[in-house]
């Protein structure tokens, strides 16, 4: 079998096999076809796509690269969550302790922030000692302890996805259903999880503009996990506007700690309870929705939660303190407010530009060795929907320096749109 | 500039700026593109293609990457042949010296085989000596004193075709018309030439399977030579049969001769003298074409046109006593008559079956490091049209061990089909 007829064929719309899928991929893990060979392939793939068959293949071989991890025998159901990406979007960081004290088991393989789109990992390193590189023993060790630990990818979780990640972010390939299904699939599969809890964002702020190609790629992942008997559970949420208050490394940590000190902040309590909920009631551990819902703000309003936070930091070698006493995370040397010119109603924030005003302001990379700085971002007065007075503080931008200051207005100078009649969003635009 | 969004862009089907393919061609030859993307970028070029804006920008790159040769100051016109490919097609070796002797100048650079068809550097080092690899300056002197000379690629005439070439081979890139294109006028355009004649093959033994797709190739280089004040005449010849009498090195270079000594041997004369008359009359040294095919044949005839090749030989170092004496020529251990096994007319031999025959008799290449056996190959007793007595010779096998021999018949037992019925087959299809 040669891997040029492999690449032929895709390039010519035909459907591999089983035995060409295996062979190409085996023989690139053992380096007889190459990088340009793989990329020739992938950019095929992106342009012909794959039928069902070929994917749960590609991405069982992908699975299979590494190790897969095994939770049997523990007291609670092993689940996880993952997002698609987003702008303020902290909900893993509240989400997986509440989880962890409602009796889950939770081994969260997160990513670090991509393009506008900010990670898990960045922010939990804004927590001073928090170390996401942990060996997998003592990652399994602290999941069956503490119910949850959260770390980076290693070499031992689907290594070839790890590979195909890197070559296909500077050849154009990134955005392909397939290609991005059987990455993110591949990874929490070798998590070892029963149920997979999705949340995929969508709006302008996201990597998916409009509800049907999200509903697309929801559905090829939901096949994907079917086929490994993983259950899984969809949100489809709105990513036009920033999720919460809070944009930034460890101005998202404070919003998140908040949460699970039991304050109602809007969209992100609401969203992480609504997800605890899911999960509770399609594991049978509560008889409704309505119960989930009641059970999760009782972890959250009575301390517990935020306890087990605490423990699962602690376990990853975090100065906790910083968590009892948030104004020891890193905090950025100046706050700029930004005032309403005009009085009226929100309509618009656009996720988009305060992502990438973050990376102006050092909070996100521009080019993957970028070293972050985690106290930068902004915080929101107002939110789509608000009313405000000419005069009133709608953000304000936290920066250490004023070229990144000037760098960062640019770029949301326009992103707030206020008029004259109201308009309402909704964050959860539906769920399975 | 992002390489990765000038890929992005080809990918979704834009159409790249000047700017694009000078800066993505330009970062690939200093290895700031890398092989990957490079791969990557081939492959969407392959789906997408390129308008005539692009494609004309993409070879002027490639062409400029070397040296482009001229030739101001001779006293007759500079041209060159190109072919598409295919199997027996040896009408360089004695179309070259005949131009040269008509008045023409040649700077012919040639190719070697590929996949089943053969080039004319492997046919010409079957004559002992003769080095086609000459350094430009005497590549040059040679075609001002002798008004021809026959090398291959060096690294100083479009280098990154070369680079190119050797990647799309093993990414399944080759089979592109812009792609195609764009590595021949380049290496042709950068000979210095005012005329270039262009044999396009079609047919099962050729690249261009039916005539349509092979206009569409040829118009192509038509508009890319134009541009550079380069014109074309192009031939449409058929390749479903081999052309003329013998498939293989040293028999090619023997049926070359008897060209050249004035014998008519049939199609590989007529192509041979058609042509020659075709650029005698384009160039406006004849007054019809009528004209050009009785000068064309004078100067075989009168045995002007075999002398002009045995002082380019001598120029190129080669034994040209070999040439006074074909018998000296490479010869193989073995002739294995195949007689036919009923009596009527061929209407078949599979030109494409013969080529691969001559793979299996170490006559062409498996792979590119291969080594060629030139005493080997076919040589025809019969073509498409005759009529043939069971029992009589339709061709034989020259090889130089039973296992090659066996090897060679599996491929070509049944590519040559006799019936009752005559047909008849044209070898100029059309010419422009």
């Amino acid at each position: 079998m040669l891997p040029v007829t492999i690449i032929a064929d895709k390039r010519d719309g035909k459907q591999l096999s089983s035995t060409q899928i295996h062979f190409f991929m085996k023989s690139y893990l053992e380096g007889s076809v190459t990088d340009y060979q793989m990329s020739a392939m992938l950019m095929a793939i992106y342009m012909n796509g794959f039928n069902q068959e070929e994917l749960s293949i590609w991405t069982s071989v992908m699975l299979h690269s590494g190790k897969v991890l095994s939770f049997e025998g523990l007291d609670g159901p092993v689940v996880d969550k993952h997002s698609t990406g987003g702008v303020g979007d902290k909900i893993s960081i509240p989400l997986a302790p509440l989880l962890a004290e409602l009796g889950f088991y939770v081994p969260m393989i997160s990513g670090r922030g991509l393009g506008h789109t900010g990670g898990t990992l960045d922010k939990l390193e804004s927590i001073s000692g928090f170390n996401v590189h942990l060996p997998l023993d003592q990652f399994k060790k602290i999941v069956k302890e503490q119910h949850c630990s959260l770390i980076g990818q290693t070499g031992d979780i689907a290594p070839l996805d790890k590979r195909l990640y890197a070559l296909r972010d500077v050849t154009a390939t990134v955005a392909s259903i397939p290609l991005i299904s059987s990455s993110i699939m591949s990874k929490k599969l070798a998590e070892g999880i029963g149920r997979l809890l999705l949340d995929v964002k969508v709006g302008r702020g996201a990597f998916m503009k409009m509800l049907e190609p999200a509903e697309v790629l929801a559905d090829t992942m939901i096949g994907l996990a079917s086929e490994m008997n993983t259950a899984v559970n969809v949100f489809f949420t709105n990513m036009d506007e920033p999720l919460g208050y809070a944009v930034g490394n460890a101005l998202e940590i404070e919003e998140s700690l908040a949460v699970l000190r039991g304050e109602d902040v809007p969209q992100v309590t609401e969203l992480v309870v609504e997800m605890a909920a899911r999960v509770l009631h399609a594991e049978e551990m509560v008889s409704s929705h309505a119960d989930g819902v009641v059970k999760a703000k009782e972890k959250l309003a009575d301390g517990s939660a935020f306890e087990r936070f605490l423990r699962i930091s602690e376990a990853h070698g975090a100065d906790v303190s910083q968590l009892e006493h948030p104004d020891k995370l890193p905090k950025a040397s100046y706050k700029k407010p930004i005032l309403a010119t005009k009085s009226g109603y929100i309509t618009e924030m656009n996720a988009l530009s305060f992502g990438l005003g973050l990376i102006e302001l050092d909070g996100g990379r521009r080019v993957q060795d970028d070293v972050i700085d985690p106290s930068t971002g902004f915080v929101f007065a107002k939110k789509v929907g608000d009313y405000v007075e000419k005069g009133e503080e709608l953000y304000s931008i936290y920066h250490n320096n004023t070229k990144s200051l000037n760098g960062a207005f640019d770029i949301v100078t326009n992103a707030v749109v206020i008029k004259n009649h109201k308009v309402t969003s909704s964050l959860i635009l539906h769920f399975s």
